[in-house]
């Protein structure tokens, strides 16, 4: 179930960019080196653009644009957008179903001192430099999890919330009507990825965005932020001091190396968290 | 002025066939050896669609698609064609204007044995190798000139029908309301270049088109077929025992070199018409 609310329109097309990062790194054609876009990918296209006097500030290859092309055309005929991810990951050979968390529009906006942004401003042309004072998601309130979503998580084995900004990523998932209540109302145990390590985000601005928040950059300020949601946590082994503490708050937690350098470690510590013995509380 | 009425919608792209090659030709980027796109484009972006699962039988190259996506957005935010023609021509350093023919929907159809097709689908799935039994412009009757198509014909010094196809090519400006009784109206001298050169078309099925319509193919026929508008026509020296006939009709003729083999040819052709001393009759 990915975020969808950091979806925006470049050049009329509709881009996904959590959607097309989760769908191209399970399709084995993802770029290792930026985290985002497709490996090997060229630039003829935007090149082209900005040809015509664009002044291009998000980056999409030529590869990536048939993405966007293909999506935009579907959803322009009325196609649903979790229709049109599963159409398009499976024509890559994913076999597992990547759900957009709504078919619905909702837009991460942030304020900053220079008032409220777009999130892709925010992120992608300011490079994440402004101070986050606060987060809202706009059209959160009528938007619906689609039935596939809701679905997912009544009949999962495991609930487990990704190292992703929880502010960002996870939380709009989470904001949408009825994402918790199906949550809480599962069988199954819910743990979360701690994306906090040494008090730092791996990777983005999630530690400074959980600071001006007043949440505690730690793994254990993760732990309380999800606190009566998630049943358990798994933490780096360098932030093994917070365990007793969090365990004190009646979570189970799981102590590893969760730090993920490429495909080999992604895959390791997918499989590792699933072999753990978590029990809904 | 620029027929518009092969234009069509490609992975809901807004794709003008013609104006592209009018306006990539005089930018001096056009590919030499296809007659249409982009000199030295590349296919990432097609091929990416094709990995997706579409079969792509009109080939668009990446930077090609640059123009398409730029276009299809501007007309999406409610720009008029003409507008967002101009726009791109100057982007790319061409100072003439290209116009399309009208901002409205026009549609060639052509009907086979086969029924009636799409003109795309024809002329390039189909590689024009059906027989065309008849020609119709779908939106022709509500679809206006644009104020400037009108402007142009009046100001002209000198009209000049190129050596397009004249049933698919010319007639679809001809056609739109108010472009003949302009071109009528205007005191400059109205010349066509004959298309056909020795029987056959230089390109393409405009040979067999105006054979199937009746209309003689030669460089006589032509003239015929556009009389009572045009007071001239160039025609190829190898068609020089066609002159007296064409003469005996009222028409001035001028015999010259018409094959134009690359971008000097066609400057050469365009100078030595543009001196020739055109009288209206």
């Amino acid at each position: 179930i990915v975020n969808t609310a950091d979806d925006f329109e470049l050049y009329g097309l509709h881009i996904s960019p959590d959607l097309d990062t989760v769908m191209y790194t399970l399709a084995g054609i993802a770029n290792p080196a930026t985290g985002w876009g497709i490996e090997g990918d060229t630039r003829a296209t935007l090149d082209a653009i900005a040809r015509y006097g664009d002044d291009p500030w998000f980056l999409v290859g030529d590869q990536d644009f048939a993405t966007h092309i293909l999506r935009t055309h579907a959803l322009h005929e009325g196609r649903m957008l979790t229709d049109v991810t599963l159409r398009l990951a499976s024509s890559l050979g994913v076999r597992m179903p990547i759900l957009p968390m709504t078919d619905d529009r909702v837009a991460t906006e942030v304020r900053t001192a220079d008032g409220w942004l777009a999130f892709q401003d925010y992120f992608v042309a300011r490079r994440h430099a402004d101070e986050v004072l606060d987060v809202r998601f706009a059209g959160i309130d009528s938007a619906r999890p689609s039935d596939r979503v809701i679905m997912a998580i009544s009949e999962a084995e495991l609930i487990l919330f990704c190292p992703s900004n929880p502010l960002v990523s996870i939380e709009p998932i989470l904001a949408l009507s009825g994402v918790r209540d199906a949550i809480m109302a599962s069988p199954a145990p819910v743990v979360a990825v701690s994306p906090i390590v040494g008090g730092k985000a791996l990777k983005g601005p999630a530690d400074r965005m959980l600071a001006s928040k007043g949440v505690e950059v730690s793994a254990r300020g993760v732990a309380r932020y999800y606190e009566g949601l998630i049943d358990g946590i798994v933490i780096d082994a360098e932030d093994a001091a917070f365990a007793d503490d969090i365990r004190g708050a009646g979570l189970a937690v799981d102590v590893r190396n969760t730090i993920m350098g490429g495909r080999d470690d992604r895959m390791r510590l997918a499989r590792e968290i699933l072999d753990v013995e978590w029990v809904p509380r």
